[in-house]
């Protein structure tokens, strides 16, 4: 079968022809629906070195954000599941025995440090292919939803909505509001969930105009950058601060900014990898705020997810591409040229 | 200066000319700008005997669902409140000492069993006249909102306020579901908090045909009375049950529908006073699920719930009537046919 | 191998020669340690009929409170697991596949209706026996402490964890009281868990005075029967009631004095499964209060369990039983002869 | 009346004849019982200007941590208040209408910046004296509790039990583990509230030998400094780090040891004003931890806390000195000579 591979750290993945694959004892093979191209793919295949924290050794496929049609149950998986049912991918996975992962928190298990890989195609071969093979209990059923349009929920839907839902209690009640900082495929998602599962009223900035107003369009004030920037997010609050703000770029003037809206009690989620610092100190601090950082979500958050997607809450912007362009999918993304989120669709729309 | 007075026990009240209060020490008085007309007044003149749990003593002027204008601090009241100033007004009045009272949950008052009254227009002076004093805490700012259409929101609102967000915790995250039984003043409110501030599916349910349509055009999912309605109502969830039910009747046949709907681990919450009992039994509950009852609601609440009148996330649907016609209100108000909540406007619209 | 064998409805179990399970794909075959004899095993032998739900069909062997050491590895069984280790198992068996079960909450399991078995020891072979095979993701390790005493936390403990879990809310901070009703092998663990894990003042009771005493030690004020039952655990909580009730019985009795005890807020949590019944009432239940049920418990909270355990926050009173006197147990169980736990120990203590 | 005087900046203070106060409306006039010295006191004497930012202007009687015996009651205060009543004061004074001071967090008033004073002994007169006033609300009963020991309570009980409160969530249930850097009087007081709420292994640390000896006496587990000293406190939590750290000092070293030991989704806690900072980072932080700041304490903390030392489950370390002696006690106080807290018995113990 063709598949987008990734074949030596700092190259540029190719789309060749592997293997059909085989779904071990607990695995499901999927017919690949849709496979999400995520910025940390290009991390993966442009910048990691062998050994460095958070590479994945090559060769295997990649796709992270993936749906699927069932194709073969691997041996001793329930006929609950049926051949022909359409699943969303939960992606990360942990040793599957400790207390995190026991409880479905795979992105936290206990014995990270000596997993032979991340996830389904961060390590091992992962859905930007024709088939994948995945741990029966990672399927969460889409019923008669696009399976396509979802595919960006395993990643860019989970990291925002698991950051949201850690920080629901914030924003529980009249008056609370939130911050978004950066208006990509996540932001824009989590602009959609804050807007749908809180009453908050949702400020969003980008220094993209573009991206402001598709948020506006889904129910954010906006703000955009330069100097008086923390002065008028403030001045939306009524002077009190946001109640928590959701950093999906994470460079340092961006946690600078969110840092200098928080109200007292607030909570700054740095979810982007920028590696920006934040200066804690008890006299600058508004009581009670905090920043803190969230890593992707739990398998049961993604079922929460799909409720919504299939309750029509959140859409994600998905620009298709065949397998044949696979490979530019990745081009345009590197070059930024990708509103919303690229979406491999190997068996067609 | 001109009141509705509830003068004796199983007596409609009297329109009559009554003196114009002057606020004692930590107190301020108000020109009442609008005096809500609720359902209990109407048990306490015309259901309500001497000595029987709940009766208010009269003389007394009605209203306890009130927003006015500043006109005068008494003693002792700091000057940051300003003449002139339009507030809303929390109307429990607790024993001002215990620790309930002191962080502002009046309702639940742990002296509650020998206080004089129970709130201003319950036991003592309220708002359906020109002037009204009230205990300067008890002030909410209106800012520039409109504070005829707000004085519901005191009772009206606070009440369905106070259960939801009680309730929060049950409906945070997607794929959640809610029942409102009761579209009513409090109902409707209902309806608009939980779609504001939640994203779960709004399930409402009334005999009249009207009140189901006025909370679809608020977003809700409606269903009507008859056998099948437990059925209807558990097919939107999906078979699951609502993990949330606000049953603002309270009569034996609401209770035991609401509680027939709910989800493993839901939360009935009865608000109505009609008095329907609820057989709890390990073997048919469902897991974790209960019932409960709340009561009005705390001041910091009325200010979130201001918050959010303010922002425009609620509208109390309010029909005005002068002083001349304040007793032509609570005629209405008997015979059913005031459709939101009949407001006092003493010194005009 | 010899296991205490279920073989027919309504009969008394045999100790017989079985075949020595061997582990499927995913599973462990573990070499008990000890297997506790529980009060729902004599439903599921002596009290239950076919088709009657709850009923399991025979033939299996009982045992669904196990620890033991690892013995073999199944199919696809991760080498983290070392042979010769000591764990606990957590019993509840789910689909697997459904939003509770990916969770690791398979008592919740969404599929209950059409599962063959409950648990390990319900339905499918447990632990009472030489040997017992689990899936692999159901150990806790118990480290170096000792497996025999830790049989019974897997139900006789687990139960009033999660119980007690869910309820802390209720007991944060000072000033709170909780009464725990039925002083058996579940209440008495109940009693230290309250103990070890909050500040509330744990009110114990139970009609033999030999368990009131046993809760005594531990660090619980106690009640007896008799009439005034219910002024005496008000008196101790100055009159306000307690913000937790824990009734491991659930006669109709029991419960009755549970919820006569409940403060405003309160919750009573019923567990016992005598199937007792309690009438809601918006003006009798205090306010905020209410009554709910739960089963069994997560296996994250098992992890936490066992936590306490290797910490000695508590100890399950244990009396150990040989596999030649299996059937003893069982007998003194029924007798009411057992104070604690029974322990099978199939491989000596 | 012979009270303890803050004169001038920069001055310390005098013992001398001032006025026996009058109780306003609505406040109450105490017999002083017992009067705390706090090392803040020390801040307000000896190191603040005129202007600077936590001057309190003098002069005024110092003393925030107050119990008493009612000896008159303010105009309005109600009669439910005993002359001859023993209680404690809650010091924070706020303007007594914004949202926070309507809920008795009065710390946090939304006016603060606008203040003429922030309690009781802060910039209005305290109780260093034989009598001080207080607004009734803030009395919380002692019953028959011993009120001399209980002033501290006010400050260095109530500091540590909000950041305690606050933190429950994070050490609820088994297997938990709690770090306290700083073994003075909030420090020791925070080790006995954590045993007595949580089931959370204490681990307390401090430089001093008796301290650390004192804090293992009310069952914690020490640990001294040195540069093994963060292994050492990791090692006893079994590698994963702490899951809530206070640091009652809040210098660089301590932030930093308290930040080093925190586990995945811990919460450290800075209480002390040392103004020690911290370096927020995706990459270093382990997930989902934070660091966050809390400033004394709400009403109706007070009262819980006040419930656990009428139980007998805290007891503060009392030095009690006459009024002869009280510029004593500061002088000591500075000399750190004083190991628990210093209380001036004006009446005599």
């Amino acid at each position: 079968m063709r598949a987008v591979l990734f074949e030596n750290y700092e190259q540029f993945p190719s789309l060749t022809d592997v293997p059909r694959p085989r779904p071990g004892p607990g695995e499901v093979l999927l017919r690949v629906a849709g496979a999400g191209a995520c910025h940390s793919d290009i991390s993966v295949y442009r910048h990691f070195k062998e050994g460095q924290p958070g590479a994945q050794k090559p060769p295997f496929v990649l796709g992270h954000e993936n749906s699927g049609w069932v194709e073969e149950l691997g041996e001793g998986v329930s006929d609950r599941i049926k051949v022909g049912e359409s699943c969303l991918v939960y992606g990360p996975i942990g040793c599957g025995l400790c207390r995190k992962c026991v409880q479905g928190v795979e992105t936290y298990c206990e014995n990270a440090d000596s997993l032979p890989y991340l996830a389904v195609g961060l390590g091992r071969d992962g859905g930007m292919a024709e088939y994948v093979s995945v741990p029966a209990h990672h399927l969460v059923p889409l019923g008669d939803a696009d399976p396509i349009d979802a595919a960006p929920l395993s990643d860019a839907g989970l990291t925002p909505y698991h950051a949201i839902k850690a920080t629901l209690p914030h924003l529980a009640g009249g008056g609370r509001h939130a911050l978004v900082i950066g208006l990509g495929g996540l932001g824009q998602i989590g602009v959609q969930i804050l807007r749908a599962l809180t009453g908050a009223t949702v400020i969003a900035t980008d220094l993209k105009a573009e991206a402001r107003e598709y948020a506006e369009r889904h129910g954010a004030v906006t703000v955009g950058g330069g100097e008086h920037q923390v002065e008028e997010i403030r001045e939306i609050t009524g002077g009190k601060g946001v109640d928590a703000a959701f950093d999906f770029v994470g460079a340092a003037p961006t946690v600078a900014t969110a840092a200098a809206c928080l109200a007292q009690g607030g909570r700054l989620n740095v979810v982007g990898i920028a590696g920006g610092t934040h200066e804690f100190s008890f006299f600058t601090n508004p009581y009670e705020a905090y920043v803190t950082n969230t890593y992707w979500g739990s398998v049961a958050e993604l079922w929460e997810l799909v409720d919504m997607y299939r309750a029509g809450q959140i859409r994600p912007e998905v620009e298709r591409f065949s397998m044949d362009d696979a490979l530019e999918a990745y081009r345009k993304l590197e070059a930024g040229e990708i509103f919303g989120r690229a979406v491999v669709v190997p068996h067609g729309a």
